[in-house]
Formats: structure tokens, sequence, C-alpha cells
């Protein structure tokens, strides 16, 4: 399995409409990517390691699908819909990362 | 629920024993840390978002925990005894990431 972590570094006065993004953007990778796209999860930044300094991350959301070739088919068609969806909810370009999941969950063995 | 996200800058020539981190440092966390972890992930990082590139991360853990407190009551004793283990699998120093969990799976709705 693999993971699709789509990252939005944080900056001061960054905006981000966590509503928006849970509510519409998400759902609309789902509907376009279809059963390709096991799941996903999301991720609001709240802080780094030392109490009070600022999250690296304002947001990011992370697909999972049984292999690359799987997400390539299934999000490349969408790819700019998906994109020109972004301005909604943040002034942030997003970068991505793409990992093998080692350990999907550990309470699962 | 939290998610405390150890992350692992890529680098040329960067030095990182999946097998150890797998199979020792996140077994030493989750037995130092106890039922305030609820479970972990692990991710290798692969690539980035274009064929070729470079994955930013080389590799990440995410650890979930009920709250932030549960997190530092449970982590913070053993800090010390875990960051020491870190020279064991790589060479890189890892940044933290606090999020709040938004979405958890999205196929759990």
């Amino acid at each position: 399995m693999i993971k699709v972590s789509v990252i939005y570094a944080n900056k001061p006065g960054v905006r981000f409409d966590y509503d928006y993004y849970r509510d519409k953007h998400l759902p609309l990778i789902k509907k376009r990517m279809g059963a390709a796209l096991k799941y996903y999860t999301i991720d609001k930044g709240l802080s780094g390691g030392a109490p009070g300094t600022p999250a690296p991350f304002v947001g990011a959301c992370h697909l999972l699908c049984d292999s690359l070739e799987a997400y390539q088919s299934a999000f490349g068609p969408h790819a700019e819909e998906i994109s020109g969806d972004i301005r909604n909810f943040t002034d942030v370009t997003p970068f991505l990362q793409i990992s093998e999941v080692v350990v999907e969950n550990s309470a699962k063995g």
C-alpha cells in the first residue's frame, strides 16, 4: 500500500479553510478517484515539537491506495480540476510525498 | 485524537535503517508509552510528486494518542532514552509536527 501525502507548509498569516478542506475538497478527491482511493486521513497542524512553536505544516491529507499505478491512473485525469480547487481554501501551494506504508496501523498487528 | 509525526528529512547519502526503525525503534516507543499510544504508523519515503524526484522525507512515524497531555505524560519520561536510540538507525535529526486528527480514516465514516 502507498500513501500520497499532500502537505501544506505553514507560514505567518496563512489562509486555510479547514471546513472547506474537510467538507468539499477531500470529498471531491474521493468522488473523482473512486475505488482506487482506499481511504484518506486529514491532519490539522497544531504545533511543532516544543510547546508554543508553530506547526511546520498548516494542514495535510494522506491518500491511501494499493499502488502508485492505481493512484496515478485514478488521480491523473482529474489533477487539473482538483488542483484548481486548492485556491478555494488556501493560499499555500502544497508539496507531495509518496511513501510506502511500512506499518499501516500497529494496533492491527 | 492527536497525531505526533516524527519526520526525517531526506538528503543525499542519507543513512536510514528501515528494518531497525520498524523492528526496534517503534516497538521501543510502544513499550515505553504503553496504553497512551493508541497505535502508530510508519512511512518509508519513495519519491516526491513528480516521478523520479527524491522524497522530501526519508521516513516518518505517526503516534496516535487521545490528547496532547496523554502523549506528553507518556513520552516525556522516556524522551532521552528514545532520542538516544535514533543514532542507531539514521544520521538525520527528526522534526516534530503535532496535529489534530480531523479525519482518522474516511472509510470508517
